[in-house]
């Protein structure tokens, strides 16, 4: 059986009609529409020649075996955000499904090294807040006392709810045993970005996940009536807050792929007729190098005490999150190159802004590495996020070659 | 019996012990607590040789005759914002009635003018958000389709909480007759801003109150991805605003007395990771002269333009209201002068950033002006709001002044 791209572009619509309503894709993990849509692709594996079980966190393991036992990992996550898209997650596992089937089906039924298919639980954290929940219990980066008693919109705990779908969280460390003979790991993604789009390119190649300083900054002013207070009399910390919001973008220019983001900006009292006397607004400040991102977020704090100083206000930050970068593996990153330029004629080397599963993987020091589609618009997370399908159908191509040559790959290494 | 301006702080301190608690004064118009200083304060003027009624619109008219039927106004207002300060329109009054006393008891009973003393209803606007009330009925420029139908928190209507207190917002232009033989006003009022107490002088006189430009400015960028957004590609609503709230600062720093004011901001979808897709901004823009203002909003639109335009977003501009300025009367400018100057060796005058009930009166016809003393840091509509005991006193002695000023200029007229 070769390759059909096609019917992964089939599949992704028939998941799509299984579980979107008018509003878009509803996976969301842990609930009910996610476990139909678990159901239908345990369906689909079943006609493979493969052992599938679930792990302690969730995750769905589809392994082949192969000669070796060194495995080559190939993930995804079927779980969506509420009235997401239909490829975001979806297509990297249904990808993976159709290099599963053509590797099944050649080598005489025995791979060279085993492959598995992994189809992460709860990589988007919609739900309670906590993304890559399974990826980070396989690397054991998991944290269960801060994750337990989160709870959603309604009240109901994390733990109570991955109890109703048959994970206990205290197992959650059981899930590393499945990094035994993990050797390497891929995995396709849509861009969610409009890098490639902008520059005509299908494919790209993920050179890691950016890191992220992730804070709250406040500047404390004097309220005073709009009316009565001279403009030399006034502390102003709407106007602190303002220098700050046009400040990073300089930080951000001088670094070639950095960015930084006001995504929140709170104004109190917050009415027509009084001078802002407190403002708090959020910095999400990232990139792929440790020393860029440090060096970013100590220049967005000299500016904001500058700006501070200059409005007589003051000002104090409060951090949110953060993560540091994680680049992904350098032979790993020349044969995703090979396997773009052999199947689009070009290869773009991007780093990814969103989180992934991969960057979990990386984390337990196994070496991997990620491949980006086209997004139409950078849009995500939105009903209206979408890839032509011509590039949906090589993506699945290029993947299939990542995967060969990966399988090569491992076979090198001691 | 001679002025007695201690007595003013003296009765200032009773009505506060009659209607505030530990959260300031609570002599919300149309309240029952509002409606106790106002039996408070007809049972101090009951000891007068006056005749006293509430007109259509809920204005208290104490009123002493004199040889000529041209009557000198004194107003203030017993109301207050709710947590509000203990001097806000309740000075204005008291200083008025000791000076009625003063007039009362000289001139052999019949001051050559009639004096009458006004409490005006409803000056804050507190409860349904309709400033100006009582004045503006009878200034004819009340709004009755408008405000019937206005609610507070508590839903209940603007003209069943007036009914309540024996009051008919149809009868409101039977209010107009309150002005027959009104040849002038003055009032005296806490100046609710900074600039007197920076100057070191305890009194000043009022120029008139500034117009107004109020409006919501909305900038409409793109929502996008903070962390696979390239800082080039983005169409940020949050900088085109920031842009704006510097610049306006220029725009106002152009008119000595101008000021503009941007008091809210409002992001969306206003979270950390996301590009701010839509902005909305407040902007409060006031100045004394009509040309200044006209001019200023000119200049905060194509600002807003030109911002827009440079963070490829568009820019739509809502009016919340707007008010023209209202310059008092030449000549009682200079008498107010020459009261203040009298009473503490100097005089400044400034304009009025807080809308007054004097304003109402002025743009009846009614030749006015007003007096400010000194706020302590500027702050009113606050429990903290403070004069010293010394200032109070001192105003008391010169609105004294500025009222045998203005009865001698009313002889004048002809």
């Amino acid at each position: 059986m070769s390759l059909n791209p096609q019917r992964t572009v089939a599949e992704l619509k028939e998941l799509r009609a299984l579980t979107a309503d008018e509003n878009g894709a509803q996976r969301v993990a842990w609930t009910d529409t996610w476990l139909r849509a678990r159901e239908w692709f345990a369906a689909k594996v079943k006609e493979l020649p493969v052992e599938q079980h679930r792990d302690a966190a969730g995750n769905h393991w589809v392994t082949l075996a192969g000669a070796s036992e060194k495995a080559l990992l190939i993930g995804g996550h079927l779980d969506s955000v509420p009235n997401g898209g239909w490829l975001d997650g979806a297509l990297d596992l249904l990808a993976g499904l159709e290099v599963l089937r053509r590797i099944a089906s050649g080598f005489g039924g025995r791979p060279p090294v085993t492959v598995r298919l992994v189809d992460w639980a709860d990589e988007e954290g919609a739900r309670f807040g906590r993304s890559v929940l399974g990826s980070s219990a396989f690397a054991g980066t998991h944290s269960i006392a801060a994750d337990r008693g989160r709870t959603d919109r309604d009240g109901v705990k994390l733990e109570d709810a991955l109890r109703r779908c048959g994970v206990e969280i205290d197992q959650f460390p059981e899930a590393r045993k499945e990094r035994k003979n993990a050797a390497a790991y891929i995995e396709l993604h849509i861009e969610q970005g409009p890098v490639l789009e902008r520059m005509g390119l299908p494919l790209g190649v993920v050179l890691g996940t950016k890191g992220v300083e992730r804070h709250i900054i406040t500047f404390h002013g004097q309220e005073a009536h709009a009316g009565s207070t001279p403009m030399n009399a006034r502390r102003d910390a709407l106007a602190a807050a303002a220098k700050l919001a046009l400040e990073i973008r300089s930080i951000a220019g001088k670094h070639e792929e950095a960015v930084c983001t006001m995504g929140s900006v709170k104004t109190f009292p917050g009415i027509a007729t009084a001078v802002v006397g407190r403002c708090e607004a959020t910095l999400d400040q990232r990139d792929l190098d440790a020393g860029v991102l440090a060096q970013m977020y100590r220049e967005a704090q000299e500016a904001s005490r500058r700006f501070a100083a200059e409005e007589n206000c003051t000002v104090e930050w409060t951090r949110l999150w953060n993560i540091e970068p994680v680049p992904f593996h350098k032979d790993l990153l020349e044969l995703c190159e090979q396997a773009v330029r052999e199947t689009s004629g070009a290869a773009h080397r991007l780093p990814s802004g969103p989180l992934h599963d991969a960057a979990e993987v990386a984390r337990a020091g196994i070496p991997s590495v990620m491949m980006f589609v086209q997004s139409l618009k950078g849009i995500s997370h939105n009903k209206i996020e979408d890839t032509r399908e011509e590039h949906l159908e090589m993506a699945v191509v290029a993947l299939d070659r990542l995967a060969s040559k990966t399988m090569e790959w491992i076979l090198t290494q001691r």
